[in-house]
């Protein structure tokens, strides 16, 4: 049996119910830690669930940020340097990830109080999280403010691409269950997905057909 | 030990690698199926998997279109009739789910190739699907083009909202291992979610706290 809310419903919720459930709604968000710098040579260290693919050519992402967020931060640090890394969460680090959203102030890098590692190479100013089993160093390509409700869609550029060897199958595809990459549910719940299908390109009056599910076709 | 690829090595991927390796890099991503239907009285359903929250208050979602995809009958119909549903993929429907990535014509719902029960409710326009545990009625608010790269993203609100009423913990949280809502990893993998640990609002200098994973605190 279905409960059904309208939108009336949904505004009459008190404040922590309403947003616990609807951030639940859309299912499972991507779960990424985004590293930055600031100019005075601070790194910071926030967990993020919005981060999505944008596009492969070129290779693009996007991210969101709520007006008024603790994770301002980031968003500073990414316009006064334009780079940033993205690292994906894994089941071994979801403690010190959530513990990133903490308001630390500003002179205190998340790194130092979660004790990840912080990592820098190929000369990038934006440090990445060592534990991360996929990293992605982006640039800064631009800003969309969604006037109706002030939030902002950040749009980044993969500059650098770093993952583990043995995820890649040979189609190119990334086996995330072998890095143990981490989902999110809602705002504060962590889950570790289990690969059940892959499905070839769909064509009209055909049976859909099962892929090797590792990508070594 | 890990492979490093730049932005050039990237650009310089064969197609189906590249679109299967970025398609990854940012982690599992949520699984929908968007219905919609045509001013022609024709009924569509797609598989999309950037469906994204984007506030609670009001209760608002996005989801992006590439350019020239297949799935633009959904953004015709959405432009044209203003209203469209979101429905989460669970385990026992994600063949019929991918399916609908087929190129049908248009004059065929997929509806009908797949199986999926078209269900209407509440006197909303846009079909939902039954089988989903979790379903969402939205109008229309805006797009705003990504002028990077010619992607649209589709900002909905939501209007109404169902889910079986045993999903949902007493904190408004929906546990969506029990309806078995799915992700998807790149463009073809289905996985399914088991729950690891809900975490309490993090503070500076004190530990972080688990929640009750059901949200019956």
């Amino acid at each position: 049996m279905k409960k059904h809310l309208t939108k009336a419903d949904i505004e009459n919720l008190e404040r922590f119910p309403k947003v616990n459930l609807i951030n639940s709604i859309t299912g499972y968000k991507s779960a990424n830690l985004i590293g930055t710098k600031s100019v005075e040579g601070i790194s910071n260290l926030a967990v993020f669930n919005s981060v999505c693919h944008l596009g492969s050519s070129p290779a693009m992402l996007h991210f969101t940020l709520r007006p008024h967020t603790v994770a301002r931060h980031t968003y500073e640090n990414i316009l006064a340097t334009k780079y940033f890394t993205v690292n994906q969460i894994n089941a071994s680090i979801i403690e010190e990830a959530h513990y990133t959203s903490a308001s630390f102030e500003e002179n205190i890098s998340e790194f130092e109080t979660t004790g990840l590692t912080e990592e820098y190479k190929s000369s990038f100013l934006a440090p990445y999280v060592a534990e991360s089993a996929i990293q992605i160093g982006c640039e800064y390509v631009n800003t969309y403010e969604i006037k109706e409700n002030g939030c902002l869609l950040i749009i980044g550029a993969v500059k650098h691409l770093y993952f583990e060897e043995n995820l890649q199958g040979k189609d190119g595809f990334l086996n995330l269950e072998k890095g143990e990459t981490v989902c999110i549910n809602g705002l504060d719940a962590y889950a570790l997905p289990n690969p059940l299908a892959r499905y070839e390109y769909a064509r009209p009056n055909e049976e859909v057909k099962e892929k090797i599910l590792n990508g070594d076709k």
